[in-house]
């Protein structure tokens, strides 16, 4: 059965699917309606060649620009640096933020050979310097990278007027105590507000 | 977005898939080298015309008979009755098993309107007259219907000399073939019993 076994075997490499759900859809698919799995098929194969990257922000779009870059009720002077494109829709639905966005694809990672070019930060540079952008906010993930890339992002634009912020970290709202990390718990105290 | 919409509206039909992780398999697609795509794509497509049930037992293969039915070393006088076709695999992965499989594709379920008919037992009654079969050994899952298409397969036979038997406990009550652990399904065919 080298067919099921490839499929099962390509399956499994998706994120979150192991070898046992990679089986469990595999005979899930042979013994479903042919019209869906000609669609399922068909639209993996194709969604690369629809689904594009924003040419402004790196998100990615259908369209020529995406829908935030080209709507008209945005605020077209606070730009959120994102690690990736998915993130753009998590922070988006979340309705909390009405500017623009730019994603990086990725952090610096000098190990791994990710500097400031892979990351093209030049044109985060030039987008800036372009439009009149008054605030940058770094929304980069809070780990060991996500903050170094966060701080070499700042210091890019220091000479400038712009002001660089960067999204708060502590203890996740519905989260205890009893479970989070100590870092999450000194940020937590080290970010702490006046009521 | 549409395309990316629907990508993960299909791939949360399928079974442990839900809808964050459909998303996060859609934006792994995205990013994906573009071969793995159309591998997987193709494969998904394609899997229904490459493997079709066996005509003898049920089970799934691409040859013209499944490599059970076609071994020389497996004992032709019992026969194992299933559930579903990754039943066979799961059964015969254990090597406690020599004998041959028939798949009945489900269990009598008469709200459902799932009657011998449907499960074509006839079919069964029929192989089981032309070989020379000893025994029955039922394996259909230890659920309400899973035990009464025992019964009926077993009152099918009763007249006849077959030994017609039932696999026994250590599967738990209520559970499933496709989650057991091999050391359940040994205990289980070596315990099995009269009906």
């Amino acid at each position: 059965m080298d067919s099921l076994d490839l499929l099962i075997k390509n399956l499994s490499k998706l994120p979150g699917v192991g070898k046992k759900s990679a089986s469990r859809i595999a005979y899930y698919l042979l013994g479903s309606q042919r019209g869906f799995n000609e669609t399922l098929g068909l639209e993996i194969m194709e969604i690369q060649d629809r689904i594009h990257p924003c040419p402004e922000c790196g998100n990615y779009t259908e369209d020529d620009i995406c829908h935030i870059c080209s709507s008209l009720s945005r605020d077209r002077s606070i730009l959120c640096v994102v690690e990736q494109p998915q993130d753009v829709l998590t922070i988006d639905s979340t309705g909390e933020f009405h500017g623009l966005f730019h994603v990086i694809n990725g952090v610096l990672s000098p190990l791994d050979g990710i500097g400031p070019e892979e990351l093209q930060l030049g044109r985060l540079a030039e987008r800036v310097k372009k439009n009149s952008i008054e605030e940058i906010i770094i929304a980069t993930n809070p780990t060991l990278e996500g903050d170094s890339t966060a701080l070499f992002i700042a210091q890019m634009f220091k000479e400038s007027a712009i002001s660089i912020t960067r999204i708060a970290s502590g203890i996740p709202v519905g989260g205890d105590f009893e479970y989070a990390d100590k870092l999450s718990i000194s940020r937590a105290f080290k970010g702490r507000r006046e009521l």
